[in-house]
């Protein structure tokens, strides 16, 4: 660079903070502490194009600090990106504006991943990382060999998930991941020592990471550290030691410029400070031309990997892949025809292996894993290698007990492309990483979560280990759609939907114990309704049991007896109530009509079924924690049988 | 101890593979592993009465590795518990035994805390490392003097949760916090290498830990390792370097002894490895007197406490505390009074700062705290000192940016009695510690979660800072007050519910916006029932209007305007559901009556509002994600004004 870099890194600085002051809201300490070493990573280490935001080998930025949105709108706005405009900057906060209050993936192209819950967005890098190797182990340097960045603020360090995300990236060994630390002593509550003592570089430097240390705001000093981090082939924490709100002379330093706008008057003073004196959103042409010139710096590395793809055997799988398409043909599998003719009594644990047999044969991108379940959750297949340090194009990862590592993880290798994630844990354990499902749902990432132990009919491990309230819970998310499938054809139905489900996350729901396939005949996928009418009634219809899961086996029984005395029942299958509430008025009126009892039975609390019995329905389920005894038992405890259920459905008739 | 410490462990061993192989499901290997170091910590180091299990001043321990759970039965029943009985231990994991897949603390006097769910029985272990040093500061050495033992296994230390606990116990150098981690380098995955390489003890030390290695199955090496935990300062790390399922000469060492029953055949070559003859469940007397010995050890200790305490001046209080009685006359706060004749515009949040400074002033065993939101959360109130390892008798703890970790803390304290914790974050980070806030709910502990910036009112920070999911997701969890106030009246009688409340959790979900103060007359405490009718109908009722929190201001506009049209529209402020739900029928059907059309507004989703306001009613809800900008905006553009909401319901009459 020719110019300097303290002026091009203020111009960061001024947006900042004018910006968090025009919308007297928002977080600029952060964005005027880490300017210089932004300023570096962008103008002379990171590899990109703003011509091409998309371009598939560009190396990954993630702003995991995410409150301090500004520094990546800054960012990039000033090297060229389409997007944001000043004007979308001058709209920081408001509704409409790009620039929302914090960094969110679908709104910018170059923010690539929404950050703001701490700790996820380091997790989510490392996911990207792996991504990154295991693409490069399939299709070469030519193709693949990019790096991960990040910027992390103490928060992000100070959270759990930082322990896990910096385990599996220790244990993989993902050099190609670099952290920057801004490393200014301070959070919301004030100094970092009222809360923690940790040595922190001890801490990385024991799960296998290169600690590198570096003045935040002395540019040689950044340098050497980068090219270190860049030199060594261990994941790198690179120590920032910055000054938060550095240029706001009476701020500085202090907790005053973390969270709130930093007044009109400390403003003007660190324009003062700063020797800035354009008008607010105002960037000096020498300055904005230094940094375009700076965002166009990899065009011609990118017109180069451009050649290559082109001639590359591998161009249009690559291409494929990174966009996201299935392969022609998915849907025909025969593994449908297979089950319809060899009909399986098996656990939908189980038969999501055998579904995930057929799956992974065919789609050479999934990437498999468990969080330390792996025979419980039936994760891996038989030809799955494991993704290890020494073999990064395995398809098997063991996570490790990390379900919240995992499933950020996925999170960055489902917004990296290439590979399609799926992991497993227990049901109940979808609380451990639940922020992270919740991120997976807002970025629209698509992440196959494979929960397994779905019910009381896990049985002996007790009320800690059954879920009770997380299918509801879960369905509460948008844009999640939480899969409870009946057997064997419904599992690989709804695996076919979670795989085609671009848009965002799909849970899948599966029992520890064996169901009878209750589908025999080869039919279109019924499940892409959310709901359909497995049985209709044989006598004349009084009754609608609506049933997920295990307990469609036992809605079957129930009808049975109904039907024994004449009473007609029908029974519907509900494996996901997102995709039934989307169906039109007359398909919902059909499966669910009025002037008939219905009763709903799911071995779950029983609040949010009401919109599907109305209120004189009849919910069965469990509205208490479970407890530790055999699964028949349970089932027998709480009430899931037909001999308990009959009687209640008889009374209400 | 006179006695073959081996013997005695081999009682532990012969024990739990007996129970796992009766049931047929269960944790062999981790009891049969730690068997040794954890019968010379109970024969010779842990102070407990197995006469008087609720000694207040009893060493705590807690076996985070809860699936081992045959482990802590084994102590209990060999040390001369009235309960597990041996039939209650011959009933492991079945229906009506107390020994439960996992340790229950409901169960059996002698289990401090729920374990399983990984991480937890550590990090709750911490807090009642802090209750203890805090009661230690405020009533002396004489009534309080004890220590927190913990086992952990490797699952418990990977989990994200650990560095947060870890990160705390070393921060406030809870000296008295010694952790025995069983090193056994398996896990149900395989061996630990699989998905981790990280130096634990290298992690520990750079958070202020001692650590000290011993040799699991060498009871000299455990007694200098416990000698040395006990005589340092700091939380000690005590690396047991164990092998998994020891005495099993096949299965040892391997995670096939993890999780599954040993098989009658290694059974019985264990029986012969371990040259333990008597038959299943059956106990040599000689050894079980020697056990019982060791159970009395403390006996004596116990008598001179009970003296000490008899001639305390302090009794009285420190019982009740211990007791968790809330004093006399906390009801009658003035408090009440004073906000009739002051009414108060203030963010929820802010009215409950205004109500813990009555609160705190008058109890003394409350202890708040913030995940580093403290000016957010408004949980500190004036005169609350910060709790520091210099000053444990400080109120208030500045926890960190760890929310799991602090609601586990939580747990810990409230298990421990003397004190009740209150803690802070936003609503939307509920997520990050929901599987502690679950936990809370199934032990009973009394807990009271403070959750600010409670919907899309929290404005600019956009949809990640935005609980939109979260209410209705804590509703469902069983035994869990979730609290949702419309303004200072109610927030200040929520609080006094969350309080009483000894038999579990209580959430304030609290709103950054100010609000104005809706109840100008002294009552009674309505938010007791749920649901009250905050203002009845003036023309003929043909609508009911049913709100929380910031809609139950909306709610009045709506009905204003309705009024204004002749339309008749209660307004019925329902802050806590499970309240509600737990009436008599004629006060539900009184509040919500038939044959009027039912409405309910709430800045979140609409799901299980269907209980309320049946399939013809109408609910004003958010049922997709947030978004940035100024809170008015956000209401505006979601449909949160009368304007929008009038016509609705216009429409439906």
């Amino acid at each position: 660079m020719s110019a300097d870099p303290r002026l091009l890194a203020n111009a960061i600085r001024a947006l900042s903070m004018d910006a968090v002051q025009a919308a007297n809201s928002g977080h600029p300490g952060m964005p005027m502490g880490m300017a210089d070493a932004a300023t570096i990573l962008f103008t002379e280490y990171l590899k990109y194009d703003p011509q091409d935001p998309d371009w598939h080998d560009r190396d990954r930025f993630v702003l995991s600090a995410g409150h301090g949105s500004m520094l990546i709108y800054s960012l990039l706005h000033l090297t060229g990106y389409a997007r944001p405009t000043i004007e979308d900057i001058k709209g920081f906060r408001q509704l409409g504006s790009p620039c929302a209050g914090h960094p969110e993936n679908f709104m910018l192209k170059g923010v690539e991943a929404t950050t703001g819950p701490l700790g996820q967005g380091f997790a989510m890098a490392v996911g990207m990382a792996i991504a990154e190797r295991h693409l490069n182990a399939v299709f070469g340097d030519d193709l693949v060999d990019h790096r991960t960045w990040v910027i992390s603020g103490d928060g992000d360090l100070m959270e759990g998930i930082n322990h896990e995300a910096v385990g599996l990236a220790g244990h993989l060994q993902l050099g190609r991941l670099n952290v920057l630390w801004d490393n200014n002593k301070i959070t919301i509550d004030g100094a970092t020592d009222l809360s923690t003592s940790e040595d922190i570089p001890g801490r990385y430097r024991a799960s296998g990471w290169h600690v590198v240390a570096c003045g935040g705001h002395d540019f040689d000093s950044i340098r050497r550290a980068l090219d270190e981090a860049v030199a060594d082939p261990r994941p790198s924490l690179i120590d920032c030691r910055t000054i938060i709100g550095w240029g706001a002379p009476n701020k500085q330093g202090t907790s005053a410029t973390h969270g709130s706008a930093l007044g009109a008057e400390e403003v003007a003073a660190a324009r003062k400070q700063l020797v800035w004196d354009s008008e607010p959103f105002d960037l000096p042409e020498p300055i904005v031309a230094e940094w375009r010139k700076a965002g166009a710096r990899s065009a011609r590395l990118h017109e180069k990997w451009r050649a290559r793809l082109a001639a590359s055997a591998h161009r249009e799988e690559f291409v494929r892949r990174m966009e996201g398409r299935l392969p022609d043909g998915m849907a025909k599998s025969d593994y449908f025809d297979w089950l319809a003719a060899n009909p399986q009594k098996v656990a939908t644990r189980k038969a999501s292996e055998l579904a995930l047999e057929a799956i992974n044969t065919v789609l050479p991108e999934t990437i498999g894993g468990s969080a330390d379940l792996t025979g419980s959750n039936n994760t891996k297949t038989k030809a799955q290698k494991p993704l290890t340090k020494e073999d990064y194009s395995g398809r098997y990862i063991y996570y490790g007990i990390r379900e919240f590592g995992m499933a950020a993880a996925m999170n960055g290798m489902a917004l990296h492309g290439g590979v399609i994630p799926y992991g497993g844990t227990f049901l109940v354990f979808s609380d451990y990483c639940r922020p992270a499902i919740r991120l997976s749902a807002l970025q629209g990432a698509r992440v196959v979560y494979v929960m397994s132990h779905d019910s009381i009919g896990l049985g002996e491990d007790g009320p800690t280990h059954q879920p009770v309230e997380h299918l509801t819970s879960l369905r509460l998310i948008p844009n999640l759609a939480v899969f409870r499938p009946a057997d064997a054809v419904e599992t690989a139905e709804c695996w076919a939907l979670a795989l085609e489900r671009r848009e965002g996350p799909s849970l899948l729901a599966l029992t520890r114990q064996n169901l009878p396939q209750l589908r025999l005949e080869r039919t279109e996928n019924l499940c892409a309704r959310g709901a359909y009418r497995l049985r209709g009634a044989g006598a004349a219809r009084r009754v609608v049991l609506v049933a997920t899961g295990s307990e469609v086996e036992l809605a079957m029984k129930v009808a049975d007896a109904l039907e024994g005395q004449g009473m007609g029942a029908d029974v519907v299958s509900m494996p996901c109530w997102s995709l039934f509430d989307a169906q039109e008025p007359a398909y919902r009126a059909d499966i669910l009509p009025d002037g008939v009892l219905r009763v709903s039975i799911e071995a779950g609390t029983t609040l949010g079924w009401e919109r599907y019995t109305g209120p004189d329905g009849i919910r069965i389920g469990l509205d208490r924690f479970g407890a530790s005894a055999p699964a028949e038992d349970l089932f027998q405890r709480f009430g899931f049988t037909a001999e308990a259920i009959v009687p209640q459905i008889l009374a209400a008739l």
